[in-house]
């Protein structure tokens, strides 16, 4: 299975993409930080007659990703009790993507599998739920397997590293993904 | 009470923007509909030396709005079963004004009254709540009152026109507010 | 419509009932109130070869209630931050009738139209959400369709006649039911 | 650390008692099964002049463990997305001896420690989010700390024993609690 892990941290080699690379440890994968990209916000654009138009940006080059990868895996640092801005801009944008013909966006969404990671301060293991519920409502509404999520904890720099229960966690994906 | 309405919409005149409008109608107010600014999401700087610094956008100017206003009343259609991108990306900064000393914005958040206006589709009703607990989480945080909350039904334009509910608690907030 | 209020509150007039009663006020409807029947635990028996036996309570006699009925009015305060107990216990022997072909339970349960009535203290309206995500998973297994759900705020005998947005939603359940 | 591990199964030999046990595995316990005890609804007398009167049943000799042990880990099957009733007629009945001078029962939980497992089928990873959500509030109430909770995928008697990723979680709070 090729894996492509879709960071929304806005922080290089933060907490979440060190658990989400120890999850796939070994094993081949590509990743994204989607705070990187330039990635345009969402423009309603469902109830116009001219639709949605091509839009100037990064998004069809993340596109071609997805397409070319088995196992999506969304790493997102607890912002604010949701996933990161970028990352919310970037599923924004499904819905012009959905509808666009020039990929078979939808179609391919359906054999995916999905892991989620997230990472946030003590209370995460908690306060990240309503998280997971969201996550859960998108996978369901693009019929994408939901394979399993994690919350870690780690606030400050390096302090996943002692959050052992993640770290096995890790460890089980990695045996799964393997 | 001085109002201000957050929008999170990016499309003019939806349904969300009505039920807010409607819930102040006659009552003084202002409205700043976040997609219209240029708001950058955040680079998290919070582990660094440095610092967050100043960022060339719209954002203080909304924050000045903010300080000045006693209810904040936040509407966003439900994207993907959370609020939109630009209101993220919006909330995100929070976590850079906060320690920004130029702005008194934690000690005034303590003080303002929060109140959230969601709308989507027939099942926002249900898959609407995590976004609410999110929200709750976020006024938690920062100590401000999160007064109520509603969930209208409308898809297409106009569509909130018909949510008679939504209509009835629109009401009753407006006599709350007035 | 016919309309079966099954109530869980385990107090003689409160606020709960007083909610829901006045949803159907002026209309035929039949109250059942839980903690007044006799009704066992369910004792798990889906993986014996025995299965389910009849159990000498007052469960048959709820049974009838809800085949006659169109509109199932689940009223209960929140206990714990869940339905109360009498409410659960009746819950849980669904996985008893669902199975048992003396009543045409499961069929029938397809057709009705769910309501929901909780009723707390002050932050039920946050509090009490997890238990509306419960009711709509019982309500989708089933395929009943969950129509809709009030929050009122009422610690003490009488308080939620005070909660004028409570009140106004009752009445327009009671339009929606007339 | 002493351990009560109070189970709401009401099946022997369950999934969630297997998980339960695991996690204790070589360290000293003590199991209680809710349902083989005589546990009384609670009857609400919180607004009644005379209050509470004490119960004819096995309650206080419950009480009278937890009040002996340091770690309560809660184990309940998912029952219809929540606790088992037996288990929802234990903690409604907190409201009782929560206000009973015989016993120190609000002060000694504040210093005890939770855990939470729930086993239920392959959707409980999602479906029994509502539940944590719902023990977390209710720890939170008593000011007791909700150290960790985990949930086991097992329908069928025995299947849980193939949830490895469980059964690591199983391991690491046994080193934690050993």
């Amino acid at each position: 299975m090729s894996i492509l892990i879709l960071s929304g941290s806005t922080r290089k080699n933060g907490n979440t993409e060190y658990l989400a690379t120890k999850a796939v440890e070994g094993l081949p994968h590509t990743v994204v930080s989607l705070a990187d990209k330039n990635i345009k916000p969402i423009v309603d654009m469902r109830h116009t007659e001219e639709g949605f138009s091509p839009v100037e940006d990064d998004y069809e080059e993340i596109l071609q990703l997805i397409l070319k990868h088995d196992v999506l895996l969304f790493a997102t640092p607890l912002y604010w009790y949701g996933m990161s801005g970028p990352m919310k801009d970037f599923f924004d944008r499904w819905s012009q993507y959905l509808r666009d013909e020039r990929f078979p966006f939808k179609e391919e969404l359906k054999k995916k599998k999905a892991y989620v990671v997230i990472t946030g301060g003590s209370d995460a293991n908690i306060k990240g739920l309503p998280l997971i519920q969201q996550f859960n409502y998108i996978f369901e509404f693009v019929n994408m397997e939901f394979v399993d999520y994690m919350i870690g904890v780690g606030g400050k720099p390096g302090d996943v590293e002692h959050d052992y229960k993640a770290l096995e966690k890790a460890k089980s994906w990695n045996k799964q993904l393997g």
